[in-house]
């Protein structure tokens, strides 16, 4: 998508030896990038989510993975690399796929041509995120036309974190539906989560501002209320993770707009690409790996100052005790449909709609 | 309750022409008092939540007519007094309450009268709202006792917003079943939501850190993950306004942890002094009117930098477009009980309950 009138993705490569990356932790501020030149970097930048968003993550991970064997094609770096890149976020699947997608395809390759092999695998894992996000994005996009025929006003859609172009290569999830249907001249709203601790609404006002979408940004408690009072036409989220069953786990705080939406009869949609659904998961809210994200995160809010400066300030001091789990399962039966690149599915049949897709992972 | 081991109330009498208050913006940072010597500064203080939380507005509003009618007892000055002081905060029943009792008190007086017998008023209005709230914290801390007979185990709490004495004049109304329950040797843990845009969770967190009760400060976003994993026995919250068939009004987000918790099987309590219920609301839904505040509140945060000064930071930039509801309403089908200072009753059985405290209203 645009900045200033110029295309970006969220991670591209520069030149054959590292890849540059918007800096995340940066924005809405500033907007930075970042050169990446190492496993180390790319660890690095995961973790503190200079990179973030479930997709991003997963195709940061293997460009890593090829930086690693840039320097160190033996086996024994390959499996180090693994487990350190597997380490940085353990919820999300895309990772967890993308490393598993590199390492099938490097490990029975001499070491010589594993390098070359990584870097360009990693570039089609990237490009192969854009054709699958341009693609579910359309069918998101037919479903805010649809509520726009039937109602004849601007559609208002909440959603929660941010499932934009910055969470992916390029275009996004549950932004990837949004952006198309407004260049399809179909009239959206969003109510914006802010998403704390780590306030990713932020930048998904900042898309959206980029953009020109309307939008406005509110407190995480208010989308109950504003889904009581009938402002809310539909709720579309991404997801970190997604069961067989269509269990969606995703940035904390998902599970109670899946409530309101429920109680409100507001649809309820999560858009992921179809990587993002883990076959081998059955009841999410069982199996799913929680993490649980430093204190300081909800302890410390960071902003600008009046100078217009980067700025943080702690709102509580390290004695107050602090728990902050980054993610929450809403069950299937809370969930309208799962949006993917082919198509729109109820939960309990993902797994008709994407039998093809099953068979090859 | 006590701060560094002397006894406070939110709200006290500073000789005869003037109140004290605890000033709740500088809270959880610094424990400042200041003094109210008129009408004007009382609205001040309450407009910008200096003094806040739905008893403690009311009394604090019943002094402002008292230093109004000191300064000038006529009819016009009730008047005038009596819809400056409406004007602050419109969601609060208490407010209302207080107002209509001093005005139905003060206006057959002669003029010569008024001051003093408003001063007498209030000061009685802040005697009942104590006495009020020592009692419905019984009533509270036997369901949390009730809990620990069951559990044998230290119970879970989670409270959204402040419902604790510094929204009150003394005791709180959530927090106070919390006190006196930790008092009577019953292990309570309380989650405490951070309660976006304003924060108020680090008030509840100062007051249970000042009496000694074991809790843990969470985003508004964590509290259904706690409730999916069983890690809530209970949720109790305050109210600004409660219908007679039980709907509760309270700050923004107490929806979504009701919805939760009614998902999860966890009992959901609202604490409040019988003046808190509107005999006269129906459907709370439609019928109460929800305050939009600023902003600004959502857009600017407060803390400390690293120094340990006051310092803000905005997360967000004028040109974002931003929504502010300050409340919203359970509907009372979420609610499993109203703990009152009469007992604990289900919703729709408030009015057999409270039908003495009815009568006289």
């Amino acid at each position: 998508m645009k900045v200033n009138g110029v295309a970006w993705r969220s991670i591209a490569e520069d030149g054959p030896h590292a890849v540059r990356i918007v800096d995340q932790t940066k924005l809405p501020y500033t907007f930075a990038t970042l050169r990446l030149d190492s496993c180390d970097a790319v660890a690095h930048a995961i973790r503190t989510m200079q990179v973030r968003g479930a997709p991003l993550i997963g195709v940061a991970a293997a460009y890593g993975v090829a930086l690693a064997l840039q320097r160190d094609p033996s086996d024994a770096s390959l499996g180090t690399t693994q487990v350190q890149l597997a380490a940085t976020r353990p919820t999300a699947v895309n990772l967890r796929c993308a490393l598993a997608r590199m390492t099938a395809l490097l490990a029975p390759l001499p070491a010589a041509e594993r390098a070359w092999a990584a870097w360009r695998e990693a570039g089609r894992i990237a490009d192969e995120d854009v054709a699958i996000n341009r693609a579910l994005g359309s069918h998101g996009a037919a479903l805010i036309a649809a509520v726009f025929r039937r109602v004849q006003r601007p559609v208002s859609v909440l959603t929660h974190c941010n499932a934009g172009w910055l969470a992916t290569v390029d275009y996004g999830t549950a932004l990837s539906a949004i952006y198309q249907a407004h260049d399809g001249g179909v009239p959206v709203h969003v109510w914006v989560d802010e998403t704390r601790p780590r306030n990713q609404g932020l930048l998904t006002a900042w898309e959206l501002a980029a953009h020109g979408v309307p939008h406005t940004f509110i407190a995480d408690n208010a989308g109950g209320h504003l889904m009581q009072r009938g402002e809310v036409d539909l709720a579309l989220v991404g997801a970190d993770r997604v069961s067989r069953g269509g269990d969606v786990c995703n940035k904390i705080g998902t599970y109670l707009k899946a409530l309101a939406a429920h109680d409100n009869g507001v649809p309820f949609y999560a858009a992921v690409p179809s990587p993002t659904i883990d076959w081998t998961l059955g009841d999410a809210l069982r199996e799913i790996p929680i993490e649980e994200r430093a204190a300081d995160e909800v302890r410390v809010v960071s902003g600008r100052d009046d100078a217009g400066r980067p700025a943080s300030v702690a709102i509580a001091d390290d004695t107050t005790p602090v728990a902050n789990p980054a993610f929450d399962v809403t069950p299937a039966r809370l969930v309208t449909g799962i949006v993917t690149e082919r198509g729109v599915a109820r939960p309990g049949e993902l797994a008709t709609l994407l039998a093809a897709t099953r068979a090859a992972a």
